[in-house]
């Protein structure tokens, strides 16, 4: 695989995500938590890297780790994170930021990397591309605390090393946009065979609670006819979404109920109480309203049954559009590199790229995820499409740094 | 109200039975846990009663208390049990062992009166009636463990002072038989505006375990046409029965699904895994199979689902019919105190009087609950009631012994 007039080199990038992957091994996977001690050696050891292909490499107050080209002229932003999810896979977030070194290192010019801290949310919510482009407040900081670890983020970032340490913001001007590669972590392409996507935009993220109230009573004793079944009502709606929803959501809506709880929970207790989380995703604002007004529809019909039910919104993510222009370079790469084997495609996770759209153009591009696995070790994608997809980030990032 | 020939005394009943509540007094309730130091604070106290009224007590190896008549002829053993559940009733149990008490001082002679340790199952189940009938090793005492104390039961035994003391076990000949009075525990007689319920049997209890294994994966990146959701086909099975067991169940059957439990259960993860706790109860071993039958099917129809479901069975008791000349004892005693408001009925609960019913004639008295709860601080009964019920029993026990 060879880009005319850069020197990109897929072996060197294979070497390289084969060397991060040796930071926090577990099975074929990788456990490095945001802010652990083998995870700070991953930022180190990228650094490196980073100083290697001519980069002037900082990390931050919140541990973001950037790269800056020296001198002037138009520049991208490329990269996403390197921490992983608790004995998650080797790929999600690394390959975007050793795919940035390595447009870094074929071009030579104009590109700043970046991996952003915390995107898989062990101490809050997309923390370092938030600090980024200033949405995160040391307020937040202060109250952050770990999911996985007994520790506050404070604490978490004076035993990094990090305290006192400033926070990088994003410089107006300096950017004409960002790029993020991912793994796809479905199975769209690998079920159509193909090679590429070309992310439209990030779905938009709704979720919700849904409290359900009976009567806790004896499980013996107490007749079919007066009883107020708490986990029942839940057991209801939940299939009430599963036929409901199909009929009013779009082709790549997806929706879970990820948890039901019933209370006590005991086999000889009829639960007085449940509770329920229901989440769905779309790229379109019309579709998550249309499904927020179903769901709505659903839990009013809970409630004329003999117990009651809450619905509460948790939180409501806006879908991002990805640019256009960006869209296209990327589409025009992966058709000089896999010609007709790519897609346009919506973003079912969320990514950095979500918080950096705020601020400037930005775009992404997926590569198959080997049966759709991700957020497990066994997560993986053949050295042959990391190698395509870094040629084609590679090649999209020339095209927009000679047309800008 | 009085009865002919005995020096029945519902006040002296009412006194003794708040005396007892003052053992552990919760709320207008009680917690009163097994082998508990106000437990057998309380089991001394009762000691003192059984010894005023006349009988010989004593505490056994498993914390029975058992008040022996002296002298020769015909004997009733007449009881309960005197722990309670955590934070729960005053009148579950207590009420049956006080019934006794009165009755054998109404009396004066013929009743020997037992509290059966652990009826609720705090360090196994019906440890005490089970001892009692010959049906509890010491191996099994060796592996008993704390439901809610981190601690083994040999540990709780020697607590209470009962390490190295005989069980106490039955003596063939002795009785004609065992009588039980409770609380109802149900709404039944209290919305049929009866006052005493004659038990004509005590219900199977028949519990099972269903393990449902999907696919654990991406919220947002799966696509929904391949996930397979655990959670969502254990809330199939749940509605499936409800929407089943109507069809095929008996009058008085009841069925409860009281845990469902998703794994990982997060709001962003396909649940790949699901347990469900079902229990059925009838008086009818005809009825109890055809649901288990039904039960089978529906995890079968479910098993054709993108999950598999794995039904085990984890107990199956036996219904025990109660004695048809005890029953009428009580049925006449109750038109004598109660014309026209009293009803034969099953018990939807367990008693220690299914474990007695296995060696001699067995019956039991119900009066109402208010409301129906039962298990919860707040449970009662109208002290006219307790004090009626106790004079059916005492006059039921008249008859029975004049009769053998």
């Amino acid at each position: 695989m060879t880009i005319p007039n850069t020197g990109y080199d897929g072996n060197r990038l294979l070497a390289d995500l084969y060397k991060l992957r040796g930071f926090g091994t577990f099975k074929t996977g990788v456990h490095r938590p945001t802010y652990s001690e083998v995870d700070m050696q991953s930022r180190h050891w990228l650094c490196e890297r980073m100083r290697e292909a001519g980069l002037e490499p900082e990390i931050d107050g919140i541990g973001n780790v950037i790269g800056r080209s020296p001198g002037d002229g138009p520049r991208l932003l490329i990269g996403s994170h390197t921490e992983t999810q608790p004995e998650a896979g080797w790929l999600d977030g690394a390959l975007g930021v050793i795919y940035a070194v390595e447009a870094a290192r074929a071009l030579g010019y104009g590109i700043d990397v970046v991996s952003w801290a915390d995107e898989e949310g062990h101490y809050g919510s997309f923390l370092g591309s938030r600090s980024f482009i200033g949405e995160l407040s040391e307020a937040e900081i202060d109250a952050g605390y770990g999911r996985h670890a007994a520790k506050t983020l404070r604490a978490a970032l004076a035993e990094a090393g990090l305290e006192g340490k400033p926070r990088i913001a994003f410089t107006p001007g300096r950017y004409a946009g960002y790029l993020e590669a991912h793994i796809e972590q479905g199975d769209d392409l690998e079920a159509r065979r193909l090679k590429i996507g070309v992310v439209t935009s990030i779905v938009g993220i709704w979720q919700y609670k849904v409290r359900f109230e009976g009567v806790q009573n004896h499980a013996g004793t107490t007749r079919m006819a007066i009883r107020k079944d708490a986990g029942l009502a839940a057991a209801k709606l939940a299939v009430a979404i599963d036929a409901t929803f199909p009929k009013v959501c779009a082709e790549r809506s997806v929706w879970t109920v990820g948890r039901i709880a019933l209370e006590p929970g005991a086999a000889s207790i009829i639960p007085g109480g449940a509770e329920m989380l229901i989440q769905f995703r779309d790229a379109d604002p019309e579709v998550l309203n249309r499904l927020q007004a179903t769901l709505e529809e659903l839990v009013a019909q809970s409630n004329q049954g003999p117990c009651t039910a809450a619905l509460t919104n948790l939180s409501r993510s806006i879908p991002k559009v990805m640019d256009s222009r960006f869209q296209a370079a990327l589409e025009a790469a992966a058709e000089t590199h896999a010609p007709g084997l790519h897609q346009r495609m919506p973003s079912g996770a969320g990514h950095d790229a979500q918080m950096l759209a705020k601020v400037m153009p930005s775009a992404m591009l997926f590569i198959p995820s080997i049966g759709g696995i991700s957020h497990h070790w066994s997560e993986n994608t053949s050295d042959e499409d990391i190698v395509l997809g870094g040629a084609v980030m590679a090649d999209a990032a020339r095209t927009l740094l000679s047309g800008t």
